[in-house]
């Protein structure tokens, strides 16, 4: 018998999967129309940032954090169900995605070369 | 002393505050503009899927399944840089959202009422 | 002295700088924070259409067509200003596109090939 | 023998509809996929911007520029085609809503708030 809690993802996965399930809202969630709903969520969260002068953590007053906070969650919660729909393993993807991350970008190569950063 | 693994949004958090300190990127990792990434990687994400007719999970071969792995992995790394930056408990606010939620869509009134799902 | 009515394009770039100018609301519109604006005001559009089975015409009812829209007014307002602080001249740059497209996707070559589509 | 040339938007409308009945991409362009190909085209436009500081005009190079170019026409073209399939007049819809925001943002009120700008 585990003593282990279980992994954050793990269990928003089985916390979602219940959620639909209980409300028969399985139907509704193909991966395209999750991948829809995930930008949706994703442009709530954007709307907070988009007029602020260059967007700094102090530029962030209790309302927005709040907004913010609420938004976050409504993402998470959807990446997670996008990627149960999608049998992917969320933690395995992104490990190896930063491992990749890190041959692309070598230290020696990009540090300090901020004004190309995006040309990489 | 523990020997328990660190949970992997904990770890997620350290991996990705690593890879910006070494190449010296905290500098355009405003929440502005991680808010911005998140949504260019989402509709990378979204690409895979635009023009299915329905984007059920059978209309997804093989190509598409490797893209949308690499795509979701990405909008995991940058939720959680954007989580970190602005100092958000993702799994604390994703529980919370959960509740909230289902306090809002309660199971008895909102089952097989799939025709105004995205009304409520 | 003319009499021929102004373009729309040039109507709408003529009315909303009028409009941003007489709220001093000039400073706001970066192109950055109007690519961010344009880009919620496209995902306020697609939210109408997240849930539904195939996006089919037939699917939209009145509240929604109304709501569609609205939303399809803002995305052209957004897009207008947008142009217009980087100086892009929208009508030339989408007739030089669809010459572009015409030779990238070859009528000989890709019609009827429903199933490639989105591999072009 | 014409008199007045046909305005930009309803030129493009044509021309939009002929590229893809040629092809016979009528079949993939329901609402839905419009609406995501065009949130798809917003997110190739903003990533030209992500990692700017301000994202004033001056921060954007020729290279920069020119791909804005191309992403602002292709917004546009699939703005036109989606408004096109939802029966929507583009040119009424926008002057419609610049009328509702006038109502909404009287100068009086608004001029020279800057602070609360996204608040109203």
């Amino acid at each position: 018998m585990s003593t282990a809690p279980a992994d954050t993802l793990t269990q928003l996965r089985d916390l979602t999967r219940a959620f639909a399930a209980e409300r028969d809202w399985q139907q509704f969630h193909t991966p395209k129309n999750l991948a829809m709903a995930l930008s949706v969520e994703v442009a709530e969260l954007a709307e907070h940032f988009q007029w602020l002068p260059t967007g700094a953590p102090e530029e962030l007053d209790e309302r927005k954090r709040e907004g913010i906070r609420h938004e976050l969650a409504d993402v998470l919660l959807y990446l997670v169900q996008l990627a149960d729909r999608t049998d992917v393993d969320l933690r395995a993807a992104a490990l190896e995605k930063l491992a990749l991350n890190a041959e692309k970008y070598p230290v020696a190569q990009v540090r300090g070369d901020a004004r190309k950063y995006d040309e990489y």
